[in-house]
């Protein structure tokens, strides 16, 4: 899977100590950003030159033991599923000293910038083609 | 269902125009938590008086249409699983117009100060059986 | 002032326990747009029907006493300075039990949707003179 | 002054397109503990070992240009007033076409764990005395 180190900031943190859960999706967020920037195409040209959005349709995360202030945790990324209408992005929060702290993913369909369902733009494709794979 | 309304705030969107899909999590907890207070025991006395702590398990969003700036939108919180050891909430986020935005839940357990799982204490257990049901 | 109440909520709260230091600035923001509304607009269609934004020239805030997780606290707004390309709204977040737990002020300036900085609308102005003054 | 390199996140965003005010004060956030790190110490540690909190007792923030989605900018910060019973640190967010984004402040006091005032611990004047200053 994709890696990106990211650390738990004092903002993140609620006052059970932990990184309050909703960050989470946050960090997803980041994940798959970098995936695709990894991969080449950053998204913000994905929504400027493709001219396509990725909304979230459906986010889900099953947490398995907290992050704390200041841990450093990396998040990895991999594409899950691949449809035409739809994509499906994988992901684990992991402690930097090993622990898996969260895995979960988000669904994503492609939306024209007026709004309209639209087909994954090729270039995407191609760029999805080369991602690592769960 | 219990019903709670708020109201999409600038620092709730995102460049999209829409409310950012972490903030749906953040409204989950508002949800649960007025939910309680409305049988009669605010989250913060569950923590402080029955010592002891909701923390997240699971959380899943399944996002229907897009919430706007400054649109006013309703939570929905019922319980919809109860068990010694866990329980489940599940939500509707709804437009003012009726329209349904997003569907989700929440998966927690009970644990002690200290960190140790623990059965659902008896006065919540009471509690919860008065609270709506899914 | 203009009042407007909020409650802590468990995102809002860092590990310290008290409600992170940014949050005030989210909550100036609820305080001046519930001050527009109040007043007859709402800052959706300041954007929207005026075409105009008011965009952050400076944010300040002096924290006094923490708000704590579930506190109900008072968002009081006034309109501390209007200027023909400016203006400034002052703010004080008060607990529900009376104490001042911070003072700020945001001042901001008008930008046309294009970006040029142009007066601030007759409408806006009239608005505007009806408004809580410090 | 100390330099870290953050992102503009999409979730930063607000409808303007625009990082929305008040990420900046997590920003600072960001750079002060990372200034502490570099200094040889992780304000984890200032709060754990050294069992003192700084509290922000004021934060300011002058916005200068806006930062957009996926920005790449850089935090600066540098120590600006030491005192026995608070400290400043100043800071710069700087595009990284070098264009300057804000400036800002932050002063904070020493507090024991229980709540009460402080002096400056002497670990932490040492480690001061070495900071970059304005």
């Amino acid at each position: 899977m994709h890696r990106f180190a990211i650390r738990v900031r004092y903002g993140d943190t609620d006052q059970m100590g932990f990184a309050y859960y909703a960050h989470y999706l946050r960090w997803f967020e980041i994940g798959r950003t970098e995936l695709l920037r990894d991969l080449g195409m950053s998204y913000a040209s994905v929504e400027r030159d493709l001219g396509v959005l990725l909304p979230v349709l459906t986010a889900h995360c099953d947490y398995k033991r907290s992050a704390r202030y200041d841990d450093r945790v990396w998040i990895e990324t991999a594409v899950a599923e691949l449809k035409r209408a739809s994509m499906r992005f994988a992901y684990r929060i992991v402690h930097e000293d090993g622990g898996l702290l969260a895995i979960g993913y988000t669904e994503h369909c492609f939306l024209s910038r007026d709004g309209r369902p639209v087909r994954m733009p090729v270039e995407l494709q191609q760029l999805m083609d080369r991602a690592p794979r769960v």
